[in-house]
């Protein structure tokens, strides 16, 4: 094993602890947890794989883990049987997502799990990717090994909920996000609002940028902010999103950082008939991809086309940046699945100073349920408010 | 001592993990902490009267402690001394409020103070009811007593906000607050507004009215809800809120629960020369006070008008409870002191759903700084944010 005798002994004092509990799932939920945990350690970082942390338990002592670090890498599954070595004969395989069952760019986890001599295997989630092959748990069976499913099961769907929620529905995972004052105004009646939160809140939203394959913002965004929507954290070397604009009239002028910077072959426009030829052309030649889409009862871009396009060109999580129409046009579809308010402690007011969230809004409030799984954050004086729209169903096992 | 003996030793103790801190001041800020924590045990309780408390130390033990329980009520000072008996003489007393040097419904505490042979006072901030008679700390140096003045203060000065800003400002102290979504709403684009928080916010929001001396409304909320405006809780039986409603036309329906419930004699109505006469003395007749105001700009009842005569009355604190108008009209004025914002982890949205501060709004972001001391309490799943409005000075001393 890669892990030093320490930490082993770390692990064991721990395991011995969970032992006590006297629920008799509770040993394969600590190995899970384990397994998540490892898992974790790559969020944002795999696309288009999910994360999959794995643990090999033998005699009731972690023998060998791993997790999956980018697509291309080993799967958690083979290293964490790597790692173990002999040792993982005869022993249970904890692994946060079911074992695949075809060749990728690397083989089948399944032969790996059976040469490596493993009698039993607990996975949380179910692959939902069908690859038109049999089910790994079903080919681990016919081997004789025991498969055990659901372990941890609402968690590691969450973790891998861009994963999940993208490859039943066949588009991203969308995640709304605003800075906004206590009383909800992204900016003042007479537009300024540059910025309402602090320098915590901002280094949050960075991060956030880097996990998710793309981030989305109207032209109104554009004309006003002539933003660069790219990752800029210090020392980071991972991927930059894409930078998606949506523009029914081709408003957002060609000069704009998007268009012209550096990457500009990163942008992609969703626009509609109404556009004018020479600017999409103008666009085009500067690498930015241009996508004419049917129009919705406004007369912009249908959203819902707009992310099933997105999927198919491989992103499968984007984050909404705004401005209000657009963030309005999503939440009105129930198109987001994510919320991320950055609550700055200042009260803007204003009758025309703009909400967050534009659109038509919900009729009644029983429409506007409760978020779940929330987190706060304290983020100097800001507070971050994130968790998932009420009526998805992420956790639901292939 | 009123205190048993454990309770004693344990003060000692703590005063010795105190006494090892090498800051000079430490030991003074030490027990007017514990003089300050006895006084907020009133908190809400006391008016028109301040929260005080004090403690006598001799030789380094605390020897008598006690606090200002309500009006008319012995003042801190007594209860300590009293408490302390003769070993007070020789020590010194530390009080959260500069000590009386008047007759009021109890004696001047200086002449206590003086008889009980203290030798030195350390008092946190000064009192700023000049009551036409020399300040109490002049008269105890005067007397031979060393007097140290202004430990503690800001905490002292926060604690005692309603108190030190009415009396210097001659208007009570004014809290806004509101239930909003995460995007700011206060009801639907429809009108739907209740209930966006939660249970335990809504209780929270009524020990909160249960510690201010009125609640403020507009004729809108009152036209709307019909509400109370009366702290509903388990065996309360503190003193109510004046109802204060703000109607420039006299648009508030006469049979609205303010003005034909049992309690109709503690609401007061702020309204102007639009009314209608017939309104007026119907409500009149049902034991409600009318005050009629000069306009502002937009004819409304002018609040620093309304602010002056509630202090007259006097109230030393008032909450706001809304509408958006009304709210946005406070801000806009400058005279809001303090923000209750409870915000649920819901989205409302839509561009014609009321945002909870209406008005006109600050021009710029630089007029919307942060809130100060902010503290955030989870209820819930709803989070209170609130915090003091930073261009107030309550930090002077008198």
């Amino acid at each position: 094993m890669e892990a030093g005798d320490e930490k082993l002994m770390l692990r064991e004092l721990e395991y011995i602890d969970a032992g006590k509990n006297s629920d008799p799932g509770s040993t394969d939920r600590y190995f899970m947890d384990r397994a998540l945990a490892l898992a974790r350690q790559a969020f944002g970082r795999t696309g288009p794989n999910p994360i999959v942390g794995a643990v090999v338990v033998r005699d009731g002592s972690i023998v060998g883990d791993g997790y999956h670090q980018k697509a291309g890498c080993d799967h958690a599954e083979v290293v964490a049987l790597g790692n173990a070595g002999s040792h993982a004969r005869g022993g249970t395989l904890y692994v946060s997502l079911e074992p695949c069952n075809h060749f990728g760019k690397t083989p089948p986890c399944t032969d790996v799990i059976k040469t490596a001599g493993i009698r039993r295997v607990v996975f949380a989630v179910g692959d939902p990717a069908g690859h038109g092959v049999e089910r790994g748990s079903v080919d681990l069976k016919k081997a004789g090994i025991e498969v055990i499913e659901g372990v941890c099961s609402e968690d590691a769907a969450y973790d891998n909920r861009f994963f999940l929620h993208s490859a039943r529905t066949g588009r991203p995972w969308v995640i709304a996000k605003f800075g906004a004052s206590l009383d909800g105004r992204v900016a003042t009646s007479t537009g300024e609002s540059k910025w309402i939160t602090g320098d915590a809140a901002r280094k949050r939203a960075h991060e956030l940028r880097a996990v998710v394959d793309g981030i989305l913002v109207g032209s109104g965004t554009v004309v006003a902010d002539n933003p660069s929507l790219n990752v800029r954290m210090d020392h980071y070397d991972g991927s930059q999103p894409r930078r998606l604009v949506l523009d029914k009239n081709g408003i957002s002028p060609v000069q704009s950082a998007l268009f012209t910077d550096s990457d500009s072959e990163n942008t992609i426009v969703f626009t509609t008939s109404r556009a004018d030829a020479k600017w999409k052309n103008t666009l085009e030649i500067n690498g930015v991809k241009i996508i004419e889409c049917p129009k919705d009862a406004n007369g912009r871009p249908d959203i819902r086309f707009c992310l099933t396009k997105l999927f198919e060109i491989g992103l499968h999580s984007i984050m909404v940046e705004g401005g209000p129409a657009v963030l309005g046009s999503f939440f009105d579809a129930g198109l987001v699945d994510e919320v991320w308010a950055f609550i700055a402690p200042r009260i803007i007011g204003g009758t025309g100073a703009p909400g967050a969230v534009g659109g038509n809004g919900v009729a009644d409030l029983a429409s506007a349920g409760p978020l779940h799984r929330i987190e706060s954050e304290l983020l100097g004086v800001d507070v971050l408010i994130r968790g998932l729209v009420s009526n998805k169903e992420i956790y639901k096992t292939a």
